[in-house]
Formats: structure tokens, sequence, C-alpha cells
């Protein structure tokens, strides 16, 4: 070891899900839109294109362009929205505002698997109740004390999500820390927190881009609620990087939030796909947990997950598989097309003979 | 106070450099280029916007093609580069992994702003030896037991540069922490500690194209180093928000970087109006420190700054001046077009008459 590496951050070196490039692959192991953003995005970056010089100069730092796009969309007001390099990048801000407790913060042991990476990287204490036996999120586990409260709605890889009084429940039992309800999958079919900002000042409503509006690639993310915050997020943003949105997400974010009928058009076709292939994958022996998001996960009957995952993948066809305790006979399958769904049929047909 | 906001992280809200939008107004606060970005960008743009579809797929986290351009225009690995969101995110990522020892770190008194910051969100002690009587950095101040270095090369906001020996003996005289030079100012006419590289393998080297290479909107840093450096901010990074750089930014990125000979000639046409530009305020009464960035720091022989600062302000024309101990009589002047100046000095010379 090198005398400076002793100062060096220890971490677990979290190793990003596999973004694989194949000419005629179906991927399904990321969630990202099997459908391209809206029309009105590819217009906007012809705009950008005549306007290249702009960049010569620091975005708005405050986004207000972006922001004013969102509180509207939403009936919010401004100072109710923060805007980051994807969700990722806003519940990092999250944990390292809300979170300076000595008690731990809590969430699900099955979960998005970056919540204890950000725990660990900021020396949070966390504890992770188990869900039930049928994965699902036990409400009085998250009666008791604690430094803050992350409940991903729908949670994933499970992709079962909670009503609206379930949520309150669990808000309602915590007026001493900030909760933060993560609904990066929300607008699949779940109930959104977002009528809960008007009672309580302690919810943290996140959502992203990367799913609803297929634009994973232009990293957007946003977090909703009280002003107090909001500021607290962005007077800590700005502390570490002020100007994190570049021009053309800014404009790019705008012009997709400006389009609420495809949005909405999409999201009812990844719907209708979702519960089709629901079916199919049934009567070929797999059991899928309900999903109000827009992927599906699945064990099979008789035959491993692994073995299947890895056959998949050796027919081009990437599906997500956990190596994890309690789900390691799942697979996470994203909801593509009708099309990309018909081909992993097709190759799980010849796997399963 | 309520009851979850004892546990909010305490910082100091940092305000970011203003943003007038005026039409008419002479833009010489924030240090960006007056030139527009490569042509070759504006050509990436029109790219871009005919796969407008691809921006549904999460960016590549490696951001290869953009640390390829880099390592190739350098001459180093690809394993020698970081990228981040602008040099601010790649410095904040390097505090963050580099910084956690109980002695302090090293900057000047005198120095770019955020480095203090940086160091308060994060914990890390510091101390910050004074530039000498001439805004000089004294090597001496660097010899002692420390948690690391940061040197900003050219400083900021003084303009000076120090030559590749001074830089060598601090590096030299420091084998137990890192060096991070931060040479966001380079390309107008200093030297690069580059060609150290191969011998330390404690130094890091931060550039950016929001000066240079006129993409402030873009948000693009990057950082040079050993492979250990790199793989350990990677490491910390990974864990924060694997996919930072967006779609539009590695393409566009890249782009910049293939055009060589524009970059070049902006430079040079920088270089050339800002000695100029020192001879002219020269006439006028200022002194100016021998610049090796794209802007002056000039001090008046008889008008308090504030007063000219405000006084330019009311006219349209935005410098930047900062209200602290030994700087307070000085001014940041960016660099702008010719143009730019000469509206500059007219107004100077209504001002100082």
């Amino acid at each position: 070891m090198k005398a400076w590496e002793k100062n060096f951050r220890k971490v677990e070196p979290y190793t990003p899900g596999e973004q694989p490039v194949f000419a005629d692959m179906v991927k399904l192991n990321t969630n990202e839109n099997p459908y391209p953003p809206s029309p009105k995005v590819a217009q906007a970056f012809a705009l950008l294109g005549n306007q290249a010089g702009k960049c010569r100069l620091y975005p708005d730092f405050k986004a207000e362009v972006l922001v004013g796009a969102l509180s509207d969309y939403y009936g919010l007001e401004k100072n109710q929205v923060f805007v980051g390099v994807g969700s990722d990048d806003v519940l990092s801000v999250a944990f390292l505002t809300f979170f300076n407790s000595d008690k731990p913060i809590l969430f699900p042991d099955i979960t998005y698997s970056f919540y204890d990476v950000w725990a660990q990287v900021y020396a949070i204490p966390y504890e992770r109740p188990a869900l039930d036996e049928n994965f699902r999120i036990r409400r009085e586990d998250y009666y008791r004390e604690n430094g803050g409260i992350v409940i991903a709605n729908p949670n994933a890889p499970t992709s079962i999500a909670e009503g609206l009084e379930f949520i309150e429940d669990i808000v309602r039992h915590n007026t001493e820390s900030v909760v933060v309800v993560d609904e990066a999958y929300v607008d699949f079919g779940a109930q959104s927190a977002l009528p809960l900002l008007e009672k309580y000042e302690n919810l943290l409503v996140v959502q992203t881009f990367s799913k609803s509006r297929s634009m994973a690639g232009m990293r957007i993310g946003y977090a909703m609620g009280h002003p107090g915050l909001i500021q607290a997020m962005n007077d800590v943003k700005y502390s570490i990087n002020s100007y994190t949105m570049n021009y053309p997400s800014l404009v790019l974010g705008t012009a997709a939030v400006e389009d609420e009928a495809y949005f909405k058009e999409c999201c009812e076709k990844i719907i209708k796909t979702r519960e089709w292939a629901r079916e199919v994958l049934g009567r070929m022996g797999f059991s899928c947990l309900e999903s109000s998001a827009n992927f599906l996960f699945a064990a099979h009957g008789s035959v491993p997950a692994k073995k299947i995952f890895t056959a998949l993948r050796e027919r081009g066809i990437f599906v997500r598989y956990f190596d994890k305790p309690r789900i390691e006979n799942y697979l996470r399958i994203t909801v593509g097309t009708r099309e990309q769904m018909e081909r992993l049929f097709y190759a799980l047909s010849e796997i399963l003979r």
C-alpha cells in the first residue's frame, strides 16, 4: 500500500448493471423504456443544434425552466421541486442532507440496492427490516425510532406497490425524521404519495425521467417536498457542485414534461404489455408477483433462475438476476415492446422444453 | 426547528456566481469563453437530433468514448482518465476519495473559493497558508505534514501561474499524500503538470471543458493521474451516482476534443486579447497581475474596486468582485472578445473620468 492510499475512502466498489451492446440483442435488464422519448424531445434537439453557441455559458444553476415545467405539471410551487442528475443523484443528496442522526435509517432488506451503498459511503447507520414471506413491506417495522425512512414504491426488484393509506400510515408514524418515498416506477400504475405533501412537511417524493419518460440517457431525476426540505437539499447540492444540470438536459427535460399525451400513451402501452406478459409467463410455469412497475419479478416452478438467466444470455436476451438471499430464484424482466417479449417467450419455450 | 431538521447536514450555503440575463449585456464575470464551441460540436448536435431515440437507454457509465478521446489527446492510457460533471464534480469526488486523514489538507488563503466549501461539507480539516505580498504561493508552506494538497495553477482569482519546476518541487516534498493540481485555466498559457505523471503516482491533474473548450453549459471536467488514483475515484463515484455523464455530454465532449485546431485558435485569440487588454487597463491606471488565465485581476490606483464594480453593473457590464480580505480592491475581469473589451474600456473611461 502506498503511503497516500491509507487516506482513501473505503468503499465497497459498486458495479453498475451490465450495459451490453450487441446488434439484435433484446435488452430487458435495466428497466429502460422500450419507446423513444416524445417527438418533442427530438425537435428540441434540433433547436439545440442551431444554438450550440449557448454551450459556452454556464447553465442556470437553479434550473428554473425545468423546475417550472415540473411544478406546473404536478401543481406545486417552484420551491417544492429539486432536480438532479438522475434520481440516483437526487437520492444521494437526500441521504447526505437528511440522514445525519446516530439512529439508524430504515429500509427493507429487499429493495433498490443503492440504498446501502449510500449509507455506507456517507457513514449513515442503517437497518433493513425484512419483507414478509410475500415480499410485502410490514408497516409495523417502521413504527420505531429511526434517523430516516426510505421506501421504494413500487418496490424494486419486487414490482409490488403499496397503497396511499399504507404510505401515509408510515409517514404519520414518523414525525421526527424525513421519510423518502422513491417513486421511480410510480407511473406504471401505482399511487403517488404526492397528495400527502400538503399534510406532511417531512415527506420527500422522488421520481425520475429514466423510466416512464424514456430518458435514462439524459440523467434527470427530481424530488418534491416542503420548501424547507428542498432548500436544505439545494444548500448541500450548491456546496458540492452548483451546476449539475447541463444545457441539453434542461431543454430536453422540459420538452418531455410538456408532452403529457405521449407520456401517458407510452405508460399505457407498457402496462398492457406487462399484463399480457404476466399471463404468458404464468402459462409457462412462472409465478410473477403482481407488478405496478415496468418490470416483472418472476420465479419458475422447476427450473432455477440462474440457469434460465444464463441460457437467455446465450441467446442475446438480457434480463436481471440477483445472486442474493431470498431472491436467488427470481428473474427481473423489464417489460419491452410486444415484439421483444415474443422473442423472450420463444427463447424461454426452447430453454424450458 | 422541526424535529427532523436537527438531522440536516449543516452547510454554509454556497451562492454560485451571478448569471445575469440581459439583452446587450457584457458578461465578463464567470470566466466563460467568448467564442462558441467548435463547429464540430454543432454538427454533433444535429446527429443527436436524428438519434433522439437513444436517450431511452442508460449512457455508458464508463464514458469510454470521451475517456478514449481524452486519453488519445494527452497520450495517456484510458485507465488514467476520470470524467465528471464539470471540474467541480471531479474535484468534489477527489476530496471525498483522497482526503480522509486527521491531518489538515493545505491550499492557499486566496484561491478557488470552492475548496473550503468541499472541506467543510465533507468534514475535512484544512489550513490555508497565505500567499506572499505579491500573491504568489510560497512553496515552503507545503513542505510540512498534511492530509493532502490542492494547488490551482494558474491560481484563481489571481491569474498567476507557477512553472513546472515549482509544481514538481511541491509534489516531490509530498510523498505521503495526494497532490491535486487544478488546471482549469492552464490552456491560456501556463505549463501543465501532465509531464510529471510518469514520475509521481500521487499527482492528480484536473482540467475542464468550461473555459478553453467553450463548453461551460455541457458540464464536463476530467482528472488525469495514475490508474490507482483513477480507480479509487471511480470506486467512490460509482457508489454515489454511476451514470453521471449524459448522452449529449459524451457525444459533444468527444467532438470538441477532436477539433484541436479550433481549440488552439480560440486560446490564442484570448491570449492576444488579454495582453492587449492588460496594456489598456495599465494606461487607465489599473495594475493587473501577470495573467496566464482567461481573466485579469486588476486594482485601480485611486478608485475603489467596489465602486467600479457597481458603476459597471449599472451600465450592463458584469465583472467579478470579491468582498474578502486582501483582495477587496481587485476586480476579476474575464477576457471577452475585443468588442466586449472595448465596451468595457469605454465604460471605464466614463467611470474613471
